[in-house]
């Protein structure tokens, strides 16, 4: 294994939930210094224009579970290039900090003696309230926000009955497959049927759709066309969801999400 | 009232948790075209850079509970301003959608014509995972993460016994007041007495400062000479949390933690 006396650095940088201006001003610098990027799937090209023009770009991606490379593999391929001296952008969709399994990459190259930084990014269930011009945390609604994936390691799920007894609004990762199990198990837990819920595929890209109606309904989001990688968002604060969504009427951005279809 | 033919828009945009890099793109350029800035306390200076040369910038901020202008006035001053024909940058520390009451901005601003967009920002619970190296949903301690407020409306507090139930990465906001009964709380919930916790005042901005230890220590921090505002953070995953914080040796950024003291 090639093997420099200084390794590189690595850093984790959330490349945020898809539109490429809601990337951070450091995340474009980290990712503008930077010798390799090892890129997660999900996250689209038009962040490419950050990089060092003699930079090398590695896809090393996973989505919906069907692995293009293995959890083992991209650790490893991010510790060969540290350790051969050349400084690592892992990039990966969203937060390295909410679900991707950020923390796991970090303990690894860490225990190696690497030197890793998280540079954080905008988690796509933010930006799904964003365009359904929500706020997750109203206090008429409860006292927090639970961001859970429904797709869990030993494939058992969360506890739904506990997270609903929290009172906090539910923002879902991962849950598009198992949509009429979590709609049952949320209202087995005691959530009322007619509770608000919205789907939100592609949050923040130009393909965005947005779908708004009950937990009773929450599989019509299905029929209406919406598919993963989306957030479902269940909590009484949806019932204020605005349709068109506000990017519909945006400022002219770069990438305004000028053919987005809103359902809601 | 002054009132234009043409209302301006308001913008209610996330200033992030403290470091002015830690801007996104979008709001870097919102802030560039408005006329006008309404700020919060928590928004540090930095970010002023970006303000087109012309413009006015007015604080309305309201800080740990001691509000120097009220919400209602805080509304209408926007609300004036758009009348007026006055593009806003309503500015908030931290994210629109988490706490803060963006999502009430948001809806009055609406019920009197005024179109709003949210333009979101990194809140401060990300900035110290960031800061402590920790994933927030590491998948062998749990399904997800909870951000939550310990101050409320009614001031009764959250469901503390069903969030712990819930077995989610406790994240809470506003709690440094009352940090012997959040312990209190928690641990008669059944939380154990060595739950790894951690909490990270000023995250991001180069006078955080760390402090890391269990359930049964946490009023500790406020000896350390932790204060508000200040996050706390409770879960199995905290166990992970690095010290010195990476930022200590990071790539030199403008807003580097250079005088940061770490306490883990």
């Amino acid at each position: 294994m090639e093997r420099a006396t200084q390794p590189g650095k690595v850093w984790l940088v959330g490349a945020g939930p898809g539109s490429a201006d809601l990337l951070t001003l450091r995340a474009a610098r980290v990712l503008g210094q930077v010798d390799v990027w090892l890129i997660d799937d999900l996250v689209g090209e038009e962040i490419h224009q950050h990089a060092r023009p003699d930079a090398v770009l590695e896809y090393v991606g996973k989505r919906g579970g069907r692995c293009s490379m293995r959890q083992a593999d991209i650790n490893e391929r991010a510790l060969a290039h540290a350790l051969a001296g050349r400084s690592v952008a892992r990039v990966k969709g969203g937060d390295p900090t909410l679900f991707g399994r950020g923390g796991e990459e970090l303990a690894y190259l860490a225990a190696h003696g690497i030197e890793v930084e998280i540079v954080n990014g905008l988690t796509s269930g933010m930006a799904a309230a964003q365009s359904l011009g929500v706020g997750l945390t109203h206090r008429d609604f409860g006292h927090g926000v639970t961001f859970v994936t429904a797709h869990t390691a030993d494939d058992g799920g969360p506890d739904w009955p506990a997270l609903c007894a929290g009172g906090t609004t539910l923002v879902i990762y991962m849950g598009m497959s198992r949509l009429a199990d979590i709609r049952d198990a949320l209202c087995r837990a005691g959530k009322p049927a007619d509770t608000p819920a919205a789907v939100v595929m592609n949050a923040s890209r130009v393909d965005e759709r947005q779908w708004c109606g009950s937990l009773a309904t929450l599989t019509d989001a299905l029929d209406a066309g919406l598919a993963s990688p989306a957030i479902i968002l269940v909590g009484g604060v949806l019932a204020h969801a605005r349709h068109p969504q506000p990017a519909a009427f945006a400022l002219p951005l770069a990438h305004a999400t000028g053919d987005s279809l809103a359902c809601c």
